[in-house]
């Protein structure tokens, strides 16, 4: 039998579940969120999912979860999930930045690739990706950073991935319209179809962690935070 | 309000439904059939998005479906469906080439893009996009042919998307290996999404039908019309 994945990406407000056995996507489901909120379904639709494939929760062998960048809430929730199903089946969880599965949804390019994703307060969530040996590989740290500034930052020709981007086009783009590729709507934001299918073809790059050892990726820290620190 | 879109897809293995509000999209279920079919999930998954996202099969305004090229059976099941939903509601519907949609999930480049699905018999579907405003358009008609024959005609830099182009790689590359691009799992198969997206965003590219008028895209003639062609 092959390997059965569970994963969660709630890293947006588009958030996802999806079932991978062995290398491949069997079902997805995703759902924009507004008034309600991912806690409201992603385990409802991790158990819609796998009884439409003929399976259950206790026979998952494989948690994935994307672990940020994106939403502090929509990360925190779809953590405290993957937490909850890793503890009640004792199973390995691979964690995968919201960044790298944007550009794994993409594919292959030549040159430096850029995820962005909104992080409110005028700002973008992003990295920057090259391609190596059919993985794309964060060079340097993720950021967070009023789209001017990354427009000054981005290379000509650069392929800029993401909702996000493409309406931040004309700001990225600057006073040379055209210089940056723009990607498509499927690798708009992350997916937890993505992310598993990233991590189960290539598992040699990601380590198996344990449900104690999950760790959102935030990058800035969370207004929860600031207002603490100022309180020292 | 904004439109509220039902769209299907079924013309590969991986089939899919997605609600699409506006331009936007807001849910999406695919499911991987083996053993079952497509005629199995379709409406239910409608029903059940629908119902996830506030909304009831009669308020849908607009309908989409993919045309092929792809899987005779599921063509005609996506079809058939969508023509029993456009009756009942008497709503128009759009149809999009799998093809198309292909290239619209990868995102716009400049050079041209050759989107390919497996079309049994040791053959593939395949078509010539090229990026004009926005929109990916089919340069030529869609063709189905041995993977050899298609590495004969792809000019070097190509960039060819799908499951079945990363599956016939070696093939495609011909005796040059690297000479062609390769898009990712987004673009791997069409979806219900990316189909409603494309025209819902590019509306004026494709024309209202009703009902009567759906016919699916074949490309090659089903074994049923050959075998009859053979009777006459």
């Amino acid at each position: 039998m092959e390997t059965l994945w569970l994963s969660i990406d709630s890293s947006t407000p588009r958030g996802s579940v999806a079932v991978v056995c062995g290398t491949e996507l069997v079902a997805e489901v995703c759902l924009q969120v507004k008034a309600r909120t991912h806690s409201d379904y992603l385990l409802r639709y991790a158990e819609f999912l796998l009884s439409e494939v003929g399976a259950t929760v206790s026979q998952v062998e494989k948690l994935c979860v994307v672990e940020g960048p994106g939403s502090f809430t929509g990360l925190r929730v779809g953590l405290a999930t993957v937490q909850g199903l890793a503890q009640r089946l004792d199973c390995p969880v691979y964690t995968v930045s919201s960044l790298q599965v944007m550009a794994y949804l993409h594919g292959p390019v030549a040159g430096p690739v850029f995820p962005l994703l909104d992080a409110r307060k005028k700002e973008l969530y992003g990295a920057r990706y090259d391609w190596v040996e059919g993985v794309p590989r964060c060079s340097g740290l993720p950021f967070v950073l009023p789209p001017e500034t990354i427009a000054s930052l981005l290379p000509d020709g650069a392929l800029v991935l993401g909702d996000a981007a493409v309406s931040n086009r004309d700001c990225l783009d600057g006073v040379v319209a055209g210089r940056l590729l723009f990607g498509g709507v499927a690798s708009g934001v992350p997916s937890s179809g993505g992310a598993a299918l990233l991590v189960a073809r290539h598992l040699d790059h990601f380590p198996a962690l344990t449900a104690k050892s999950l760790r959102p990726l935030y990058v800035r820290a969370s207004d929860a935070e600031l207002q603490k620190s100022r309180l020292k």
